[in-house]
């Protein structure tokens, strides 16, 4: 009775509510139906708590730090206490600072240039590339892609334990895969790290949005995540964590706000004194509307409680895998096994398809958006799809390189069951019967060409 | 006849709706106000319209360049059609680049990233701090602050005809001091840099929300500009411009969307391959609500019309020189001379007044948002205010370095009369009667401690 088997899986609690839940688009098909935004890994919908928070405060919006005004100190006080609510969501240390950012591929780069002289980065090419690049030439070890959490801690031991020197060492480690959705061992990780006199550094980009975050509970040195796949698509990321490689450092952007005093000297030179706060690494005018959408994430997030937000989420996730297990052809990417604990993140293959007019026909048919490519962590999917295993036909866009392409289908707390059931019932019925429309490539996107015969 | 002069000076057009223009806050002497913002130098309030098409669009927001569904698609139109918005509103040309950075900050940290080899900055000490230090020691000229817009042009004509080797050159210089509000030479400064083998970056942070820009006009090479000075409040700012050294450094931040191809190396060393279009600065999911917030407000301002916004700014900016000229003791301050063109931003000191103090009083007992310091310029207002000018009373906030500071004023597109003319009421009645509290400094912010006697 599969009624009553999704009944005794049924979700301990509703969706979060979005924006965007009941736009209705045009399906090549004929008609239009909800959107089902499937690719929350990429970005999520903003939560409507979110939204409403911005917009009740926008009205207020002033300039922030040095403004006499009444409306620049209520915004001083906003954007600072957006710094101590995202401190308390990641369960920051005392002395931890919250760097606002723009992004996790910000907060990453802000931190590669923190690094002490002669550290070394030890990552898996298992990364996305907002992880794997930063670093630059000459100090990263790129770890192979183990095939359990065990062989990750063991691969990364030895690599502390065989560096030579043996000097300052940084290891940069996602908490959820962004292609597989599975999760990393983080807390043996951190173990291992600082076991062999390393820091670590959480990529929390794709774990934040599904699951708590705890710092001092794992360990790590670091935290770094993404507002847009927070549920607060306003432009602000977070690197939290340690002082003191923050403070030791140059200012990431040099700029006012990150300056305490400057003075010409007589020969035309300029001497800088600069703040040992987060306002060293965030010159400029802060994105205080951004910041506050974060910290309004994590409120919403802390209230509506990880553990239904978890229950639910595992329920939408064992859906798809089931529903894709009964697609003949079907061949989900996984580095640890189908039984992986993982976050609402799924890539797979069908054989015969090409991903891009797979993800077009999901979409121009189904009015479902997923993505399709190598989800900017290239070794990763060429190591998981093997070689050879899917050419890119018309529909692969030549810039991302995809020889090889995958279809990712990603959800989180503001996902209904429709949404994944549709998904669901699309593939099943575009791999049975094929796909209604023919799809080709137009200004890099795949789009309906004709009627299929 | 007061009232018939001002009525012929009667601006051309009303304000443009903005958000917060009927924000009451509360007065220490009792009662509510509404709300003065004249801070637009820091940060501008957002226009009604940028927040409409941002709230129209909200529902809309996807993922953006990956995405294969509906509304990943429209994004990645909206955020593209955003750059061309941009690209019209600035009169590029045709092979001009129009990167989103997070601001005015990080357009100029970005520009210092792709100078080539041996390339000498060269800027006036009058710069705001984001367009000083962004450049590194060794290669920066700081020129001294002239006195005239002639004297401005014949200084950098001498500095770079003098420059050992004459190799690649810089010149970044303001279009609007963020100090004085006076117009700088621009057109003849770029023919200066250019006639000498230079380049120049106009930094339009305080004149693009005021006055038009044109890249072809102005012959500049590049313009930076911050959404949030722009009315446009939401963490995106400019780079636009020649694509060349953009195109041949290496990209600003590492990551995902930057990059064409990553390939993890047999040595676990990683080959990357990078983007040579906009993509290559712009790593990581890219701020869709600020760079059409952005572009919102440069459409909003063009039809609005320049002319009329101008001509209004300048019937203000009148209005708030014949004011404070009338009030004993104060001293705007001025680089070119009380005549000088301006846009509305307009620093001043008073005789036996700490600027703080005068700051907090005109927020806590008259409701208007100015600022006090040395406004991220710190050698301008020094050699403006010149020695022992003004020294700092208990308010001076000790992290900005204010031995001696100034109070601002700045207003803009969508500043009413009433705004200007209590401002100027304000300052009249406070230097002729005395503050009516004492202020003192309290987490370093300059707040009412008691009646005063």
């Amino acid at each position: 009775m599969p009624a009553a088997a999704v009944a005794t899986e049924s979700p301990v609690r509703p969706p979060l509510p979005v924006l965007g839940g009941d736009v209705r688009v045009p399906l090549v098909t004929g008609g239009e139906v909800t959107y089902a935004a499937l690719d929350y890994a990429a970005s999520a919908p903003a939560l409507r708590r979110v939204w409403d928070d911005v917009a009740a405060y926008a009205p207020y919006y002033g300039s922030v730090h040095r403004g006499a005004g009444y409306l620049s100190q209520l915004s001083t006080d906003l954007f600072e206490n957006s710094r101590a609510t995202v401190a308390r969501f990641l369960g920051c240390r005392e002395d931890d600072q919250v760097v606002f950012t723009r992004s996790t591929t910000d907060s990453l780069n802000l931190l590669a240039t923190v690094l002490p002289a002669g550290c070394r980065v030890f990552v898996f090419e298992t990364e996305h590339h907002a992880a794997l690049l930063p670093w630059g030439e000459g100090r990263l070890t790129c770890l192979p892609a183990p095939r359990t959490p065990a062989e990750a801690v063991a691969t990364l031991e030895r690599a502390l334990a065989d560096r030579e020197p043996h000097g300052p060492a940084l290891v940069c480690v996602t908490g959820a895969s962004n292609v597989t959705g599975e999760l990393w061992p983080v807390r043996e990780l951190a173990a291992a790290a600082h076991a062999h006199g390393a820091r670590i550094v959480l990529d929390a980009a794709q774990l934040a949005p599904h699951h708590p975050v705890d710092i001092r509970g794992l360990d790590v040195d670091w935290v770094a995540l993404s507002g847009h796949k927070l549920y607060a698509p306003f432009g602000a990321g977070v690197l939290a964590g340690r002082p003191d490689w923050l403070r030791e450092a140059e200012p990431y952007l040099a700029g006012g706000g990150a300056s305490r005093r400057v003075t010409r000297l007589p020969d035309g030179r300029l001497e800088t004194e600069w703040h040992t706060t987060t306002a060293r690494h965030e010159a400029g005018s802060p994105n205080v509307i951004g910041a506050y959408a974060i910290a309004s994430a994590c409120r919403a997030l802390t209230e509506a409680g990880f553990e239904g937000l978890v229950a639910r989420e595992r329920h939408l996730v064992a859906r798809v895998r089931e529903g894709l297990a009964e697609v003949p052809g079907v061949r989900v990417l996984s580095l640890f096994g189908p039984d992986a604990p993982r976050v609402g993140v799924l890539s797979f293959v069908v054989e015969g398809w090409n991903s891009s007019h797979l993800a077009a026909a999901l979409s121009a048919e189904y009015g479902i958006g997923v993505r399709d490519g190598l989800f900017c962590a290239h070794p990763l999917v060429r190591t998981l799809l093997g070689a050879g295993q899917q050419e890119a036909g018309e529909c692969g866009a030549p810039d991302e390189g995809r020889a090889h392409s995958a279809v990712r289908v990603s959800f989180g707390a503001g996902t209904p069951d429709e949404h994944v059931e549709r998904f669901v019932r699309a593939v099943r019925e575009l791999v049975a019967h094929g796909a209604r429309w023919l799809y080709r490539t137009e200004g890099g996107r795949c789009v309906p060409a004709q009627r299929a015969a």
